[in-house]
């Protein structure tokens, strides 16, 4: 598991640096962006994972998103890896800008083509943390994470899939129900197949029913001129019914004029970042 | 001078604009980003123009120094234009990374194939604030400038040549002395022949010497590991020993550990914004 530096770049007396490595679960070469806070020269620190959205990989959100300052304040090492396997030369991988190549989703494959690569469930879950920890000054027991529209949903299955794993989860814009939406229906069906059951199983606002306890303060921002919300694709009215009903608190604020882009996460990112360092930094 | 919006975004309750007009200066269609505050809903409001460098488009500052928030906060209108003619299709233009295409050095050509289209100091100078000021709620009387090596450049020589013009001038990393540094040969060599008096006519260590008054105060950032300030390109310290002679103060903050990149600018463009503000807003 060896880590090649890509970049390095001091920011806020701390450095966002760029790694690559060979990944075990998705068998391609990944990279992934790390902001080591200056605290990070002197102590262990915790840790937030950044999940990206469609068509994204690791650079979008650590060159657009304006955490750094947040980041360095509240001593808090950020990781955001891509979105997807790459170079895997699965044939179709790069014909929809909505599947495949950048829309990883967050799910372990089961069908043929996609099921030897496209396990971003698990390299997230596993090995992705496995790999910062043997290598950066990191406390293994404080991780939250967070993340953007498909990055969204993929933050939100995480923390839902395994209680106690984070600290908190937080979502911009998150596609909150992709059962009931063209993206997941799309994705899903790509990668798991006809079996709904195994749809549901990466569905946050199916998984949150039988989520065991009420341990998980979740903070969605939304902006409400959105065009994926009136398409249709986020689906967070769903989600919060679905909170509500089991008593999972949930802070929804939907954002009068803000659109999906990352001047709407650069707006809000200081406040997502100061509720997980509540917990993290508890 | 009619306006064409490209986009607009909600960024902290004000608006990140881009919009495309014919430049009659240029020649050419120009686009330009507008960070209009939330204060420009009410009253008018002071500005502060942004020049980038090499290879720029009006796109990078927008979206990677996450200067949104101080500015929102300070009620400054930010203005990002373009660094050069575009689709002017003059033979050579997109055959060097610095020079032509995204490498107009904010001067006024007089040399073929150039000098109908490569009039920027022109176009920032004149045009584009006439332009500002007839669509957007500002204060013309208000109005400062600052930059990013090549557009650090610009700004030094735009607030040197027009004294009074500007409130205030700053700069992230400046190519502040091109008569003597490889890209400024070759920019200037192209854009305005061998006449060395004209060279000087845009140099901000020639210009500082006859600078007549003491009534500007330059905020400097530089990072002490710019590949460019090692590799001889910048030379602040030419640009810094004229100031001395002239008594002009400058604030030269050589920063330990930082690079060239817009990572460099993040970390500080809260304290350029603040510095502008002081003089803006007094």
């Amino acid at each position: 598991m060896a880590l090649k530096q890509i970049s390095s770049n001091k920011c806020f007396n701390g450095f966002q640096k760029v790694f690559e490595h060979d990944s075990i679960e998705l068998k391609c070469k990944m990279k992934f962006g790390i902001y080591l806070p200056p605290k990070a020269e002197s102590g262990k620190c915790a840790m937030l994972y950044w999940l990206s959205g469609l068509t994204c990989t690791e650079q979008n959100f650590i060159t657009k998103a304006g955490f750094h300052q947040a980041a360095a304040e509240h001593g808090l090492i950020i990781v955001a890896p891509d979105t997807s396997p790459r170079g895997c030369n699965i044939e179709g991988e790069d014909e929809s800008w909505d599947f495949g190549t950048g829309a990883g989703f967050y799910v372990d494959a089961t069908e043929e083509p996609w099921k030897t690569n496209y396990r971003m469930y698990s390299y997230i879950k596993d090995e992705l943390p496995k790999l910062i920890n043997a290598n950066f000054p990191t406390d293994p027991e404080r991780m939250s994470i967070f993340g953007h529209s498909m990055g969204g949903h993929g933050a939100l299955i995480l923390a839902l899939k395994n209680p106690g794993k984070y600290k908190s989860v937080s979502a911009f814009a998150p596609i909150c129900n992709p059962i009931q939406c063209p993206w997941g229906k799309k994705a899903f069906g790509g990668y798991l197949g006809s079996d709904l059951s195994k749809w549901e199983a990466y569905d946050a606002t199916h998984l949150v029913k039988s989520y065991p306890d009420s341990h998980l303060d979740i903070l969605i921002d939304q902006g409400k001129d959105d065009q994926f919300l009136s398409a249709g694709q986020l689906l967070p009215d769903n989600f919060i019914a679905a909170c509500t009903e089991q008593k999972i608190p949930v802070v929804f604020r939907l954002q009068q004029g803000y659109d999906h882009s990352y001047f709407f996460i650069a707006t809000f990112v200081n406040d997502h970042i100061r509720h997980h360092a509540k917990y993290l930094n508890a």
